[in-house]
């Protein structure tokens, strides 16, 4: 491992990290809650204190390998995470350390699953950090330094490794030649649609500071709100808008730019695209099917299931009714489609439909092989063929990510919660939805999770937004190796 | 499809099945229960009248390939159990149809699974016959069949096609030249330990009716009892013999082979005995701890725990005591053990100890090679690589696994159970198990599922005991095309 350039990146994103406090800093300000003021004062020096030094320090040999890009994005997730989570530490607001970091880790990896009872009564500053980390985490720190980060400007491997490393999904293409722009077109797409959702909200009577915290949570497809109902209290108007556009930042940011570029074809032909609205369309109308009778309208009824449906798919975790309360069949699907997400290249998580698309087709494949052992088949997704070591690997992925999601589920029932609390809790963490069944159904919260569990819980979070191998290379000691040019 | 074959091997196998009824006939004239007694002369006759005719023709084309074992194997798991029903409907034991298919498919897939309430109050020679399709799914019927059939004494590929179809796990080899010595070895050495079972049953006193009816559920891993609470109130001593015999029948029988061979060195280097064994101390030890305070003694904690985890790993199904009501830990660890299963080529059910093991060491390649993109690493099992078609085959046989699963967990969901009884319903039937948690619990039976659910889950227990494929290939519209030499 190249420590003195892992350092250098991870320093860099923790004083971008104090910047991005500011806001937060004078909202504090201008609304007088001195201790938050003064938690984002020590937190954003504590980030200047251990982040400058490394930053400022020019490391000498540049190799730059895959492993390396993994490493710094695990680091950097932890460090942002922990120093992040300051804030809330010190202004009270949480008043264990360990809750803190679960909700950090939650609002970075806009998992948006809280341990808060009662957000309400939190300083608007707090809220307002506490969403802002979702639309920080949303696109990726580490994809925000590359467009302003010197030396990745070269386009020397370390750009595409970090890219690779911190963003989810199959095949990371870059849009245009050089790294930083690509990063940089996709942060102004993510920039022009939250504030498109924030005239939309306004224009809806929203008033500004939900509609700034809620964008944030949207855009990120977080899941944090500002009231302890979620969104249920605001009017349908809004809650319409929310679950369009938590579909719309759930969808591949690439064919956006296809669109910009007026390739209208390209981009509607996308078979990710396609399966993704089919999965959304289906199961909508089963829900509005199986739970018409609970409410008034038609209209009532499409909008609770379209926002539900949109929320998990997108792994947002926002809910206008207690979902949990729904019939058996209802909730079931809503538990199956946290495992399939959103689309590659967009801010939801999940194992993204990509994979599972990649997954189905294998099934088919394995089943005509058993039939004809000596046949070709070839795998094919947008027309093209999908070569072996792509599907192989996408099999690999989903086989870690079983292992992984069986050990937590296994460590989280320590507590004693239902089989059904449990499973969906580390479902829902994995997948960075937020809510799940029972224990941790909208109405409720984390808050009752043993801190042994909230650990395991915070760690299935950043293993889910990762992607797995940051995180889980971590472990491997061969890694930690130092090289020498 | 050649289907002159593959009818005049599901007509073999019928004629086969009408023989083995006979000595339930003959338990149903002793007991003096005559409408046990018609219901087998019935059934019999009609096993006669169905397979003879194709039985007795003889085909002209012999072209028999991999699809073609398939679909045998197929045909005739649902001939048999078809017809295997009759005798509990026309006896009046089971009223309705699909609960007598439930059951007798449950009895050939050795699940164990039950829609009865009251086992003590049916015939003799009914719960005779319900557990000797235990002993007979055990090994497979179509493995007995290739013993006596002269077609396939002569090795062609039929025999191997047929042996590969039924038989689970990854890789079947032939423990001789002979493919019908092979499968006459296999049955000889079931044979052994069954009759040893019975010996040390006996001696402990068990009333020769129950010891003959226990030792079918035990060697053929299924778990219907005759008694309603299982084995919970025989004596210690056979309780712990059942679940010592549980665990050797859930051993590749390969290494019985070995070992009177008396080839004791490669036998117990066996990796997949080795992790198998592994996994059940592991579990034996935590379930121990974890339920220490509900027991009088350590014998009876130990007891309870290894069959228990025994019963589970076998995919047997029998318990001693109410699992469900154990600690939250414990309950979740027995899921979990349920995925995993016996060894290959035991009368377990599961995934396959081979399979999980192959799984981990592919992930962990999964995360070697994210950090070492271009490094070379091999699987090894037993000493020897594992190639990389065998990896992926596994990897898909998985992928379509968890999709088979997550469906059925949701069409049973309809009935509006809690999700954790659909959920360990589904898993439990697709391994062959027989019990779970929540509604499905050992205290409690499949009977208040709707016949809806229960045809799915009689789905999932032939999907499990064949090992997806000789199901799934029914419905690929090409298999049916009718193959001219």
């Amino acid at each position: 491992m190249n420590y003195r350039v892992i350092f250098n990146i991870v320093g860099k994103v923790l004083c971008v990290e104090a910047v991005f406090m500011l806001p937060a800093f004078f909202i504090a300000l201008y609304c007088g809650e001195k201790a938050a003021a003064l938690s984002f004062v020590v937190a954003m020096m504590l980030l200047i204190l251990v982040g400058l030094p490394p930053a400022l320090r020019k490391p000498r040999c540049r190799d730059f390998f895959a492993r390396d890009g993994l490493a710094a994005v695990g680091f950097t997730w932890i460090a942002v995470s922990v120093l992040g989570a300051v804030p809330f530490f010190i202004s009270g607001a949480i008043p264990n350390f360990i809750d803190c970091i679960f909700e950090t880790v939650s609002g970075f990896t806009t998992t948006g699953a809280s341990i808060l009872r009662d957000v309400e009564v939190l300083p608007r500053s707090i809220l307002y950090w506490r969403s802002f980390t979702h639309w920080l985490g949303g696109m990726g720190v580490l994809v925000f330094l590359l467009i302003f980060n010197p030396m990745t400007g070269k386009d020397t491997g370390e750009g595409m490794h970090l890219l690779r490393a911190e963003s989810p999904g199959i095949v990371i293409s870059k849009l245009v030649p050089r790294m930083k722009d690509s990063a940089g077109i996709l942060y102004l797409i993510y920039i022009g649609l939250t504030l498109l959702q924030m005239v939309m909200l306004l224009c809806g009577g929203m008033p500004l500071f939900d509609t700034v915290t809620l964008t944030f949570g949207t855009a990120g497809t977080g899941g944090f709100g500002v009231l302890n109902d979620s969104v249920a209290s605001y009017s349908p108007y809004c809650q319409w808008v929310i679950a369009v556009f938590l579909l719309l930042f759930s969808i591949n940011f690439n064919i956006y730019f296809l669109l910009l570029l007026r390739k209208v074809r390209k981009a509607l032909c996308n078979e990710e695209l396609r399966v993704f609205l089919l999965i959304a369309f289906v199961a909508v109308a089963i829900i509005a099917v199986n739970t018409f009778d609970r409410y008034a309208t038609v209209e009532e009824t499409l909008r609770h299931s379209l926002f539900q449906v949109a929320s998990i798919m997108s792994t947002g975790g926002f809910s206008t009714v207690d979902f949990d309360a729904w019939p058996q069949f209802s909730r079931t699907i809503l538990v199956l489609l946290m495992f399939g997400g959103a689309c590659t290249g967009s801010t939801g998580g999940g194992a993204k439909i990509a994979r599972i698309v990649v997954m189905v087709k294998a099934a088919r494949r394995a089943v005509y092989r058993a039939i004809h052992p000596n046949a070709v088949y070839l795998i094919h997704m947008d027309g093209e063929v999908v070569d072996d070591e792509t599907v192989n690997s996408v099999g690999a992925y989903m086989l870690v990510y079983f292992l992984i999601l069986a050990a937590a589920t296994l460590l989280v029932t320590l507590d004693g919660f239902s089989f059904e609390s449990n499973f969906t809790a580390a479902v829902s963490c994995m997948n960075n939805v937020g809510p799940g069944l029972g224990a941790v159904s909208p109405t409720m919260n984390y808050a009752d999770f043993s801190w042994f569990s909230k650990l395991v819980l915070t760690f299935a979070m950043l293993i889910g937004r990762l992607e797995i191998y940051p995180v889980l290379m971590l472990f491997v000691p061969s890694v930690w190796r130092k090289i020498s040019c």
